[in-house]
């Protein structure tokens, strides 16, 4: 039986976290910087934790103004200080409610930056194998963040995206050029489906290329994106996948 | 022999920091909400673990604007997320560099609140106990938050003022109150020795109050505040009262 | 034929700003201090300005944790900086799009603080009045800030309330206090109506109190929010009551 | 006789506004995104009204965190809105002293991006114009921010700097490069005296080239920068060099 993880970012400040939530098994977790507040992240934890969702850190760029979604000119000291500063926090929280932070999955700018840079990776990678070692790192498959994790020794878990097109060198085309988003539902369901069964996507270009997929991230902010999540759980039924946490998924 | 320990705030932004900390032993570091940054939280633990200082969570109301003094109408729910939130941040940094955090004293507006309110020193307290139970709450001498963390189990420390006068019922004589200042620092010095040595002080009205004095709060920012806590150091070695950590002397 | 004006906070981050902008006179814009940031200004503005609805300044405390609705123990002299910092910022985006700020309407615990304080609400009217003669203070009908306009020769406007009861004194009845709500919306539009028409209202402990009303505010935060305003405005002309700006209403 | 401006960048928290004011002809004076608050901007812009020193907007990248010196991957509108945002705070509180807002420097890495980029010069420059006609853009010689300012038909005056190196081709040597400061205070006065009297410059590479100098950035952060500040205003006594208003040396 083939397996899979549904990973969702929450806390921001969308209407549906609470719908979302059992639909999914990896909560991604804002952490303050970009969105979220220690409010927030206790419901969110909270939330969590009634539903059985594993708890995973999301922490992002100093930018709320924009969201964590600017790219900022920052040493890997700082994006080392960034990520354990609010891994930590997200941390107590879960410590408080009984539970604790199972993965990191750094937030946009943050996220993509990384994917690109092994300094920006590498300094992520240290600050979370300083905090915990046993931690797992949830970064773009095939990214920057992967080979960091890797060749230190922290476990990591690949993301893939049912909404976005690939390149042939198997990163995320940009979302400003043409065709970089997979609108059609079906077709981002049967994606997915072949990205965890056949370990393979058809890039842009229209070649087959290989995919590591171990989490989908899936995104709980309006109706139409609640239906999809139903919609790709139906799919995984159909298709004998069996969507589990992050731990077993790479296990 | 006499035990007494000297804390100050650090963190925050003044200049001389690495001057002060190999005089005091306990520092409280400000966690991001009222005054410093992962990077400046960075550096100051790893002067105290050079220096052999134990590291204190110094959380605050998230107010850079008038750097936490502001009064807030808080819930005491969002006390607690604020010091669990905060305490998990700086505990990260701590934890990166082998060490941990040994005790919490709340900043500012929070401290002075929370010296008046049962509701806002549980609030503290149950972040302490919910993050970890070992921790100490320095807290005002006399006060609520003394009070809650003894209700609760909590390990507590109280702290006194050398510059600061004391009302017959053993508050803070206010800041904007005429004498609230002991600014002859001669009988600054003659006070702590007094409180250590006899568990004693004058109140502004004149008569002997009782009150109990773990920790002694100096300050680092300014070349006549150094002086200060040298000449305070001198009184201790002259009286035979010997500067500790905080487990120590409540041991 | 009598005549009100409907004031609306925007730029909040709310979804329906530019559904709620056409029903309604007069936009109080968030100025970035509780909500709002300069890109949503420039947004809001522009759709003020399409729809020639009138533009205000919505200045709150620097408090975006939550939203501007801590009571905070600030001195006037801070919350005559805080209005006249956010006031030129506003005017700023106003100015460059060809547009004017007209009135000023302080947000959340500003406003609810200033209500009922003659110093702060001083210090608001000062800011204005330094700012620019000409603008109107939009506040709570029969308040503090009223009585400070009319004394400092600012103009003012009333506003009430379709959603709240009143105490005998004229003032709000406190959220944390039962029947703080009018839920009825028929019975929240005859109210309005009788505002308008006799300037009375019943007071919750059952007495007519007489209360002067220029401005009703009404939410745009929702689809029964949005009915609601739709609701408002065919009642107003069913009762041959015109929504005309606030510099008309007050004339 | 020769006439040359100094300004310097105030109201960020240094401890000697009050006494380089008097020293200099212009105060850029930060606006509350990098640093600044608005009772400092209320008490900087009074020191200036004191000193009769012109009041200039110092608007940066909402970026506390760095001190506005992370360069961030930000559009053109946003930095048009971050600059008409902070042009329009600081003039309201200019404008509430009876004085006004005379030019805009950027900060940090708004400042060093504009520069050398033509659409983030055009953005500046657009906000300045859309605000307020009669501004000027105070720029860094010879960069994109002066031929935007020129192009659009706003005044400008061009800045250069006595404590850095130029490359061949007008551009300041990056701070990360060996030699790019001038740390020889006689050879720093020497290479102003002659960039005003000359328009020339020895560049790091040995030759000379042309720059034209409206006006010094000098600072006030610290005794020896304050004694620098002597020693320029003694040398361009010495050699009949006055300092004068942004206005009259661009006249």
């Amino acid at each position: 039986m083939y397996k899979i993880n549904l990973n969702c970012d929450l806390g921001e400040g969308a209407k549906y976290d609470d719908v979302i939530i059992p639909m999914i098994n990896s909560a991604n977790i804002a952490c303050g910087f970009h969105a979220g507040d220690s409010q927030t992240m206790i419901k969110t934890v909270e939330f969590c934790v009634e539903n059985q969702v594993c708890i995973g850190a999301h922490p992002g760029y100093p930018d709320r103004e924009n969201f964590g979604r600017t790219n900022m000119d920052v040493t890997p000291k700082q994006v080392y200080g960034f990520t354990l500063y609010q891994l930590g926090a997200i941390d107590a929280v879960a410590k408080a409610k009984n539970a604790k932070v199972i993965y990191v999955k750094p937030h946009g700018a943050m996220y993509n930056m990384a994917a690109k840079s092994k300094e920006l990776s590498d300094a992520i990678v240290s600050a979370v194998k300083d905090f915990d070692k046993e931690l797992i790192l949830l970064g773009l498959s095939g990214s920057e963040m992967i080979n960091s994790a890797r060749e230190n020794g922290v476990k990591y878990a690949c993301e893939v995206f049912a909404d976005r097109a690939y390149e042939a060198d198997g990163s995320l085309r940009a979302r400003s050029l043409e065709g970089s988003m997979i609108t059609d539902e079906q077709q981002a369901i049967e994606r997915v489906i072949r990205m965890v069964k056949e370990g393979k996507v058809k890039a842009y270009t229209g070649e087959d290329i290989e995919i590591e997929a171990h989490s989908v991230c899936v995104h709980g902010d309006g109706e139409k994106a609640l239906e999809f999540v139903k919609a790709l759980n139906r799919a995984f039924e159909d298709n004998s996948i069996k969507t589990v946490s992050l731990s077993e998924v790479i296990d």
